[in-house]
């Protein structure tokens, strides 16, 4: 409600339009509820066709924590553990939700915010190999993000090399797709939905920061993976009565390729963005081609531009220095991005 | 989507229509997530000042279950159980999320969906004097609805006595108002927001029912009764990340008294078809004054009506009448109560 | 330690002899921890071989709630709840610690501690006939005990019948045989060990109450029943250091069929008792034929008795009468029963 | 049972001799169950006395992980949870039991098998000054070992810096003393019992590990800190129903000094091996002066000793060289030290 301009987060406005104008239109239509009315069924009928699989469970859930905490639960068996890297959302950001369903994070070292093939495989030969094994925790499934908490993205051939792994270890792979319009939407991606939809377990298509007020389309390509996954959902207390305002708000995304189109806006004024700090002489701290753009910047510079601009604090570099965040969206007005690259020009790096 | 009238539950269309007004209207403003955002803290004061309870601790969350298996569980220590009547939804329609997360529900004997303060006190003294209640789950606090599953009420006199109890016995008491509006509504009760909020430790009000397109406020009339309680909400995966959507909705409900007027619709509503079924020689099945009416009714006639009706099937009564229910609620339009109590004279019972 | 009789209940003295002779004798040996010794092998093949299950595993715990918990959570998955008896142990007297692995116990109406096949088909049935059974705990087992703790016995009919009913949900029967060897040595008792192998998905021997210091041996008759289980046990803090303590004791009792005379002693000396109280007028309050006796007594007589015997209370009857209970064990001696008798006799009804 | 020396682990043999002599003595006696008899009671008297602390709760467990769990559980909130050496036995080979009752292990980067009050207190700086702390889980009590899993200690200055940090911040300290008795008697050691009574909230005295058959001693020095302990420990399944088995263990090793003379046999037996070692020009790879010993050794020497000698496999150092473990204990006996030490000396570095 500030007059600063804002790029601090991906979840600050409401929804597209569209989707409210829908939501205004049908609001008194009386349906069933927990997901179980023609709005739902039309929303995943056109998930199931972006992902060129016809047989795919969708699940609509509310949000992300909730979604993986769930799916992760149902993934597991009670002794087994999943694998995820050390900065996941889910080892970090989510207050113990996976604990609190039992279970423990394996944590694997990241590089910028991946893991690689090797990697898990390693974890699972140790593991394997270890002679106090049926003491320690199983693990059970691997957890990776697309794209990744620090604004990276898997390309296909590493991602294809993840899921040999554990296909090769019958473990299942879960792609946490909280921002994944803005993956799908970068020109350095080469990873589909139908490529998930072969390559994963299960995954969620994000909408919280990618146009709906909320929600997440949970996808599971073969039926049959998870038995009982409503009841879990609702043992989570993760089924949302009115399920159709997650049809709706899914079934508008996956209309006219609006899902696409969305990310594509955020995608853009992340590339100015990005354009402008380095014509500015800034120095971008991790290389991302998704909506989030991290910044190393002089303590005094941040505390100048911070009197202009909301951005998101990051981490303490050094003593001097910090990093910064710039997260755009599909809500990002291309004025606030004009702006703000006057802004970077002006103040200089 | 269909023709037929439908009375089959209160949660079948979307808001109330300035709900949506109010979300179009702010849907592209900037605010924090989490809760963290005008609308939620303007909320939170219009509650605080209905409860007549200027310190209390509100919080938003999506949905019922959600919101019973989070207060429960911040409630209870982990050897802790809940008191609740056997009918409660916490036993019976949540899945076991109670027990998901770690706690016995401890069943008492219901009449009408209703347990009695001497129930519980006989309950916690059997407990009490059971020489091996070491071994015992322990009773750490009750759960009742207002209004119960079944539609009836609380009155004044028997929440004082349940609240009595509990502080006796130095354990909270939660009411789950999922349906409270219909109960505020009611001419027969004489519990208000005040009065909850003086004799209960938690409750919330319900706005999945009754006119919103989702969420529950939690009240904590005194602070600091839940410790930490952000972040239990963040573990159960229950913290929405838009939290001005709840804000939003709440605050609309708490202006110029239009979670009252909601409920007056319901309960109108109701009472005029109670009066036809009456007028037509219905058998009332369980005298409730909400916004549920439970009606014995031959077979054959529940199937002509069916065909014409969508109502709620409660349960068997013998082999050839079964319980049906017929639902109002804030969206319940004039006119098919009209068509309703129309149909209901002309088929007789 | 005091002069009265003690008849209060099975666990009171420390192991047979024999078990303790034999502890002495290898105490120095070294051998592998967790169960891997030469001993817990040679206990396991002769409890495949009392059992005619040559592949069974078996595995040995230390105390009953732990084994009900923990194969009770091996064999549910999280949105499953097990049935059971209200009367059961894990739904009375083990402090929620089957709520505590996240699984509601779903209570049958017992009668004399028992649950009829007919009760378990209906629970199933009403379950899958539930139009809302997506919302509700799925039922993925049941929980019975042999003998019940009632004293009780099923016959092999009652569990055919209900391993039946079982296999043709296909949910797994777990027996709890905690106080095993008073119903095998029963001679109303028709249910034998390879009965149990043969009719239950999971059973346990009781070693705690039946001459063992500590121990119950977990058998699964068809391998394969439970993965993991090694971990899940260790998981549960069940799995003992040192295993061949338990190994040692099952291979003793299951040497030179001591577990057969364990029982004897005990189901002789309750007939005794059970005669004596007959022949003096008491009334006994449920047939029991197992080591444990139930009395409905005037309160002078129980006070004047308790004076001279320790027994338990089971529970007050009405204003002027209680139950109690006299139960024996393998430890039971002649002299005893004697002095209970003439004490009896001398007292009357 | 092989005919090789033994110096794999410290839990082969059963228990001390004068446990088994009690045990023998005793057997016949009827005691009441559940830790409510005189030898529990007694037992709990000296360990006070031991610990200076009058007023301590002390209970008896079966086993380490067991006690972990269950102490840990009982210590934390559902959303908190606890800060730990990543080498911790809570972290790596208790098969999840952490998790499984809900709670993160919050690892710190240990230094032969230690942390610091340093570590611990930018742990909690960092939570404390994180801007999101409150989707994190809180850090809700630290664990530490005494000695260490590798056989390190923590000298009387090094935990009073914990004790303080934990104290500032309110936090309780838990020490795992599975093989205290080692620590107790190292020349190295200025940490008594009193001084653990003093600086930490919870300990406990580990039996397995040091001359009982079983069972580990939690001490709680200020009663109240951990309200219906005895429900957590039944609800844990860790109740064992003859208690007495513990306490009469207990009993014995606190009379006329014996916990002490079973640590020093063992301190005595690994200074001899110590010193063989380095007269004989091998590499001991971590200092420790407790009963494990580490060294790293070259592989074909690692291959030549293993057909005379049983020890543990620590960890795989590089191509050719390998960590081992000897370990003595309470039951080592002098001529076995004898004959590795000429081994040693035989066979060189």
């Amino acid at each position: 409600m500030s007059n600063k301009l804002s790029f601090s987060s991906d979840y600050m406005e409401g929804a597209h339009p569209e989707i409210l104008r829908r939501l205004l239109e049908t609001n008194m239509e009386k349906t069933n509820g927990y997901g179980l009315d023609p709005y739902s069924e039309s929303a995943k009928e056109k998930i199931r066709a972006a992902c060129n699989c016809p047989d795919a469970e969708v699940n609509f859930l509310v949000g992300g924590t909730q979604t993986n905490a769930t799916v992760i639960d149902a993934l597991l068996r009670s002794y087994q553990g999943v694998l995820a890297p050390e900065s996941g959302h889910i080892n970090t950001h989510e207050a113990g939700a996976i604990e609190f369903g039992g279970h423990k994070v394996l944590t694997l070292r990241q590089k910028n915010g991946k893991i690689t093939a090797e990697q898990i495989r390693e974890a699972l030969d140790a593991y394997n190999n270890d002679a106090n094994h049926d003491h320690m925790v199983l693990p059970g499934m691997v957890y990776i993000s697309q794209p990744t908490e620090y604004g990276t993205i898997y390309s296909l051939d590493e991602l294809r090399n993840i899921s040999k792994v554990c296909r090769e270890n019958r473990i299942p792979l879960y792609v946490d797709g909280a921002r994944l319009a803005y993956a799908l939407a970068c020109p350095e991606n080469d990873v589909t939905l139908r490529d998930l939809a072969e390559l994963c377990d299960v995954f969620y298509i994000g909408g919280t920061k990618c146009g709906a007020l909320f929600g997440e389309a949970v996808v599971i390509p073969r039926p049959g993976t998870i038995p009982h996954f409503f009841t879990i959902i609702k043992q989570h207390g993760a089924l949302l009565a009115k399920g159709r305002l997650l049809g709706l708000q899914f079934d508008t995304l996956f209309t006219d390729g609006l899902y696409e189109k969305i990310g594509q806006i955020a995608i853009d004024s992340a590339a100015r963005i990005r354009s402008a700090l380095r014509d500015n002489g800034y120095q971008i701290y991790t290389e991302t081609p998704t909506n989030q753009i991290f910044v190393l910047i002089d303590d005094d510079l941040m505390q100048r531009l911070s009197e202009k601009v909301n951005f998101g604090f990051w981490e303490k570099y050094d003593e001097n220095h910090t990093v910064i965040r710039f997260a755009t969206s599909w809500a990002t007005a291309e004025e606030d991005v004009n702006q703000l690259i006057m802004l970077l020009s002006e103040y200089g790096a």
